[in-house]
Formats: structure tokens, C-alpha cells, sequence
């Protein structure tokens, strides 16, 4: 499975709309680096279905932004902000913090 | 019910989180501006039920909100933009672009 990182950041915006399940999935495999047969065993479940549930968690994830676009809509103030740096240092950083809290 | 303009503006953010059914019955009575009863009747429904439903809905926007604080960012980053205009309206008009695409 590949850990894309595009996947962490929307997780990042969009866990709250998850189930305490799908985050803690979410979490064993893309920040604590579990595999997949390492996160079935201690529940007795399958590494197929894993993967399942984890793919499951990506497309909703992928759903959400397609709906919400936070993040395109984030990467873009970045953008401004970062083009902002050297005239308008102060709102450049106003910028970024709005995004970022 | 009290027809509060933040709620419209929720909707507008949210309502793809929403149920078909959900976005109906929130225009009908935001949008549409048709009375509870008005809502109800069509259907065989109790104005009370309309009522707990578009409540419901309310909640859910304000649920949405408190996890993902789109509305609140998009205010601070209109005063950001407002800020701007008169010496870098480019800048204010593609803040203003980037919140409401």
C-alpha cells in the first residue's frame, strides 16, 4: 500500500468526520509505520481485510475533499502567502496561521 | 425558527455532508421559505417532525463546523483580504477567489 502523504495531510484536515476506528486504522499504518499483518493479529482479523478497511478510510478521505476541498483551497493560500514573503511578511504569516489553526 | 443567515452560510460550506432528504427540507424552509407546515403537508408529515429534522440538520451543521471551521476561517481570511484592498487589491481579489471557488 502506498503511503502517500497526500493521505496524512487530508487526514490531518478531515479525521474528525471519521469513526474513532477508522482513525485509529488510519494512524497504526501511516504514523506508527505498522504493517498491515501487524495491525490485523492483536483482533484476530485478516490483513486482506485490513487493507480493505484502510482503503476504505483513504476513498473517504478522498470523498470529503472532493466535497470540502480544504486542502486545494489550503495549498493555494500557501501559495499567495508564500508570494507575499518579502512585501508583506505580517500578512503572509496571518495568512498561514489562519490555515494552519 | 429562527432563520439565521450563518445557518445558510453553514449550508452552503456543508451540504454535501448532508442527506438528500436533509438538503431538501433546509431549502424548502431557508430558501424556499415555506412554513413548517407548508413542508409537512405534502408528504403526510407532522409540522412538529419537520421541525425536530431541520434541527437535526442545524445541529449537523454546527457539528461540521466546530470540526473543520471552514465559515470561521473564510471570515478571517475575508478581514485579511479586506485589509489588503487599497494596497494590494490583486492579492484581496485572489484570497476572495480561493474561499469562495
Amino acid at each position: 500500500m502506498e503511503k502517500d502523504l497526500r493521505y496524512v495531510e487530508l487526514f490531518e484536515i478531515y479525521q474528525g468526520l471519521l469513526t474513532d476506528r477508522q482513525r485509529e486504522l488510519f494512524r497504526s499504518h501511516y504514523y506508527y509505520d505498522l504493517s498491515l499483518s501487524e495491525i490485523a493479529e492483536p483482533d484476530g482479523n485478516t490483513r486482506q481485510n485490513v487493507y480493505m478497511a484502510i482503503k476504505k478510510v483513504k476513498t473517504k478521505l478522498d470523498e470529503y475533499e472532493n466535497l470540502l476541498k480544504i486542502h486545494s483551497k489550503n495549498q493555494k493560500l500557501k501559495q499567495v502567502a508564500e508570494n507575499l514573503n518579502g512585501t508583506s511578511e505580517n500578512v503572509a504569516k496571518e495568512i498561514l496561521d489562519i490555515i494552519r489553526e
